[in-house]
């Protein structure tokens, strides 16, 4: 490791990553802050992303792989102590590994291309634990790209890279566009542009989800505006079998991505059949 | 309402409804506690559950129909300060209603019958937030029921009542049987019973789901333990087409439970076709 181990919450270094817990520094710097072992291996992956490495003496020895990848890959390693780490961390209990991260979304155009059959748009998604669940689900469902559009929560803050288990280094996401812009890409990609909300009057299980699509998911409590409804090919709605009133954001969107992922899996060309 | 308005949050009324915050309180009472309009409702909905409400000046006048739903149900209803209020609510920016609410859950025989068609089991989930999740989704997909076992949380914690939005008040919830003891009732009640888990061999796509299906979910980081795959009919993963390592918990369960109300609703007897 680099030096001697940092102590001193108060040191400029310490200061100085501390504030990529806020969003205008982040977007400053365009760094971010990525924690714990999964992440940081992850962010380790891709060649030129992380910036720098802070490790307590304990979890450089336990992940010692990381340690040495990250050495490999020419990133500078600090080693830190527990209470500089409780204050560079934003988790309870942290897990004695945080990466200063390059920022690594892309431009729409790039996110969003011909080839794409499955894609995930976070049009005013505000809860980035949310966020961070739908990245992950969308990696998980195999997802060509996750849209945060404009109006969406910042893919980088803590929560969400958090929730998101590593999937924000694993597919292409794009991030500031403005709804209308990124439904215009995908449609000209050729893909169905479905918005998720309880307003539709088809199903999920009434839908041809066999083509290329793009699901559009709103906000937690009230969905998606009228005016986005309006942009898209059609809005569907998980239907709703027992009393519940609707769906968290997390849950719908999972239901969704993987009817796509089957469907388009299953090379199915007509809807499932529709029973009472 | 009743009497004046609360003003003393050291007052043992106040005191004694703050006690149901914590689990050893909620057992000796057989009480807990239910926040904000939604809940109250659906647990004003059911005969008998709800034992007395509070309700700021505020809400008590936005929710008038619930209070006057209250008194015609003949529950007593005290005015509560704010300040009251943010002391026995359990959420940073209380709705001004809370309810003091008798048990809802059923025993383990009365919650799973021979008419069940789906039903999901929480085996050893300790998430109180991914606990009320599964059971929002579970009502939502049409289950008949739902069973938290003896290692699982808590469903009377604040955290589970709110994030089930309402769910608890919906569907038959049982709660404390050991997992063998559940699981044993299910295959005598003529469900398939089949775990969630990532070492299964076989995915949701390729498994027969038209039948009537328990789905046993388990703990948020490890997974189910091998003693209990062994007691279930089946073990069965989610797949994953992209590169996350595994779903979130109540996202899985989602998947799950959906694909099971898919199938159950298409009335299909033969699984989806496997495409590699």
């Amino acid at each position: 490791m680099a030096g001697s181990e940092l102590t001193n919450i108060k040191s400029p270094r310490v200061k100085a990553v501390r504030r990529l817990t806020k969003r205008a520094f982040r977007d400053r710097d365009r760094s971010f802050l990525a924690e714990g072992p999964q992440a940081v291996r992850e962010a380790l992956a891709l060649d030129g992303v992380v910036v720098e490495l802070f490790a307590t003496a304990e979890a450089g020895t336990r992940h010692a792989d990381i340690v040495a990848a990250a050495t490999a890959a020419g990133v500078p390693v600090h080693r830190a102590s527990g209470e500089v780490m409780a204050e560079l961390a934003q988790t309870v209990t942290p897990q004695g590994l945080l990466a200063v991260c390059r920022f690594v979304h892309v431009a729409l155009d790039r996110a969003v291309t011909a080839d794409a059959r499955l894609v995930a748009v976070l049009a005013h998604v505000r809860d980035p634990g949310n966020a961070g669940t739908v990245l992950r689900t969308a990696d998980a469902a195999g997802a060509d790209a996750v849209v945060f559009t404009d109006a969406s929560v910042d893919p980088y803050n803590g929560k969400c890279v958090r929730a998101s288990a590593g999937s924000l280094f694993h597919l292409p996401v794009t991030t500031g566009a403005p709804v209308a812009q990124a439904v215009r890409r995908l449609k000209d990609s050729g893909l169905r542009v479905l918005a998720a909300d309880g307003a539709g009057e088809r199903t999920l299980d009434d839908v041809d989800l066999s083509g290329p699509t793009a699901w559009v998911f709103g906000n937690e409590a009230w969905g998606l505006p009228e005016e986005i409804l309006r942009l898209t090919d059609e809005v569907v709605r998980v239907p709703i079998y027992g009393r519940a009133e609707s769906l968290n954001l997390a849950t719908a969107a999972a239901v969704c991505l993987y009817a796509s992922a089957r469907s388009q899996r299953a090379g199915s060309r007509t809807p499932a059949p529709r029973l009472p």
